[in-house]
């Protein structure tokens, strides 16, 4: 490469640090060779890449499964680099023409600028809002008419499409796929024309789209276009399904401490080093250690784990907070005299309105009361604590989250899991 | 069905009268239903239909083969029904976006202008224009944004547009179809929605677009969509091949009445037949009189071929015209000697300019001369006649049409044919 020669020694160790840090957890890169091609002219001409990640106008609740890219953009900005936020509000205020499809809701363009709000509040935990840059694709989509709309859809072709994972089943399987459809990814892809991308970030689900950007960049006489950086999809709290808001196995980073605190303290040791390396900002050789030390058993996994809890809890909620989640936690769940183990209750969110139940409901639904009258007297009588906390209202609706411990009596124990039906693990 | 009960016995004859008209010739009204459903509605509130005809914008030079459309376009309009010629000018004038192929040409606003100007004088030769309307389509379609379009999108299936002959055939041999491909049939299909189309006509060929109409009318929220009358493609010159400019096997209506009668006298028994009932407004009863006079013997090919092609000129140039360029044909191949058969030879248009040919040099490419100095010799002795005229000057350029007679002395008769390669018989 003609780029490289022209590096001194101090621009390619830079070069070298920086692809180590990029390709860090990352499950693909295609093409490699343009990313390092892009990294080198970066360092050789210290003009910053431009890092593109889109967004869904329409879910703007960011959880753990989201970090993973952040992350990665956030170490893109450590490096000097630019982050290009997309708000899809384009397509996301068409929603479905159909109207056959529940997936995709029209938004209006409050619901738009609310949800960008809150992405901004969000995102801005993790990266630094000095180096990123919002958009909203309706600023280029939304001006173009029938003829530039053929002349992106002469760029493609149906064959092409057809190979999308998701096309490609539907077609074999002769479930419509509406021609409007097709638009998604031409839309994402012209995306990167408009905003000139060097590198789009996104799930591995989102390979076909983000390399339908680098085929749109070429096809309108972009010279190099865009690499794309695949994350793999972070697995739930029920270490098997992705991560997802609907799916109830989620860390939300608006969670409340003790929330985020307690449902970390709940994952698997093995998930537990995969939430480390995928959102957080350890660094490698500190993630090493921690990975020796577990394997050679010198260190905990319960310590390692209330560390990653007080990391998330520090990074969105602050140093304060994490020290007061680790205090409660402690608390309520070592300093208590709790069986050594206790069995968990799966609460259906259903059973729940807001986050609460009536109290009384939870006891018969856990079988510690018959009755209501027997939950009622139980109450009463002071036999009933939530996180060894006594309860003595017997028409109070509690909060409830999972990891709680629920007591009745001295040897009724339950530990608190809501989820939806259908998770086997927790 | 509710409306025919409210017709009078005189309304539902008329609705007879006019179904029998417009089944005339027609190779496949889909569904016949609608169109039954139409005319009975038209008949019983004396609203006329909206026929609707897309034209091709770059193809102004029409042939006795566009006109089986537009002889029943005609047929609609003695029966008080209005015709909307649609000119495709925002198709034309976008072209193949992909650059990649040659088959349509980008075409300028000036020039869209000029055709539509060529349109409109030919085809009221044919069309009663108190009764017709001409559009164009980027009255409607250019005005469309990106919403609309994928509104528009959003109607057709991929699984449908593949179901088309031409992109079934391409998908299934994978040759790419670029994205774009997949409106044009929205386009027209579009047209019937804006235009609001009861009818519309076209080729065979023209199915699935004209189909495409009637599903986005229903989608749209039409009640009745657009019924298709699928007139079939008729055979040039030939016999064999549709008529086309291209293949040289057509009879331009801007013809001159000399060139447009020989070419008509050229015609075989049967296809002239068919000429009759595609292409010129005999009525019924007298197209059957000439069809049992043909069976019977009563007739003679020859006449019945004569009166075709007076009704060919007379329809394009005129009463006087037809009987001049009878007269014309009279003089130069019945009252002259010409043996009882002459072989016909092919001239290739390439070797003309402006249609026109080198004396010596036709006589040379027929083999009556074997050099361009004995053929000079064979004129200045006054042996070389065109249609039986004595032509005296050897470098002499003549015009020369199909059907024309070109002999040498007492014995060397040919017939020419001006044809391109490829075609058998004519």
């Amino acid at each position: 490469m003609d780029l490289w020669e022209q590096l001194s020694e101090a621009q390619k160790r830079e070069v070298h640090r920086q692809l180590d840090i990029i390709r860090r957890g990352a499950a693909d890169i295609i093409p490699e060779e343009t990313l390092i091609q892009k990294i080198t002219s970066s360092v050789l001409t210290g003009k910053p890449l431009k890092v593109k990640l889109g967004l869904d106008p329409s879910a703007p609740d960011v959880h753990v499964g989201h970090t993973v890219v952040l992350h990665k953009l956030r170490q893109f900005q450590d490096l000097g680099h630019e982050v290009q936020l997309i708000i899809g509000d384009f397509t996301g205020r068409i929603g479905d023409p159909t109207g056959k499809s529940e997936t995709r809701k029209q938004l209006s363009e409050e619901d738009v600028k609310r949800n960008a709000a809150s992405y901004k509040k969000q995102l801005y935990k993790i990266l630094d809002p000095e180096k990123t840059k919002f958009h909203f694709n309706s600023t280029w989509l939304q001006k173009m008419n029938f003829e530039q709309v053929l002349l992106l859809a002469g760029k493609a072709t149906v064959a092409r499409m057809l190979e999308r994972d998701d096309f490609a089943k539907r077609y074999g399987t002769n479930h419509p796929i509406h021609l409007h459809e097709f638009f998604y990814p031409l839309m994402q892809g012209y995306d990167s024309v408009a905003l000139e991308s060097d590198i789009e970030l996104g799930g591995t689900d989102q390979t076909f789209n983000i390399l339908m950007g680098r085929t749109l960049q070429h096809a309108y006489g972009f010279e190099h276009g865009q690499a794309a950086i695949l994350m793999p999809i972070l697995e739930g709290l029920d270490g098997t399904q992705k991560m997802s808001k609907s799916l109830g196995n989620y860390i939300g980073i608006d969670d409340s401490p003790n929330e985020m605190f307690g449902k970390t303290m709940s994952v698997s040791d093995e998930l537990m080093l995969k939430y480390y390396e995928l959102t957080t900002a350890l660094p490698n050789d500190e993630l090493l250690q921690l990975k020796e030390g577990l394997a050679k058993g010198k260190i905990h996994p319960r310590d390692a784990k209330i560390r990653l809890a007080k990391e998330y809890v520090c990074m969105y909620h602050g140093k304060e907070a994490a020290e007061l989640a680790e205090q409660h936690f402690s608390a309520v769940f070592r300093n208590r005299s709790f069986p050594e183990h206790i069995d968990e209750f799966r609460i259906s969110p259903n059973l729940m309105e807001d986050g609460c139940i009536q109290v009384c409901k939870l006891l018969v639904t856990l079988g510690f009361a018959s009755s209501n009258s027997e939950a009622r007297r139980s109450v009463v009588q002071g036999a009933v604590k939530l996180n060894g906390a006594r309860i003595s209202d017997p028409y109070v609706r509690i909060e409830l989250h999972s990891g709680d411990i629920m007591q009745s009596g001295k040897r009724k124990f339950a530990k608190i899991v809501i989820s939806e039906g259908g998770m086997d693990t927790y």
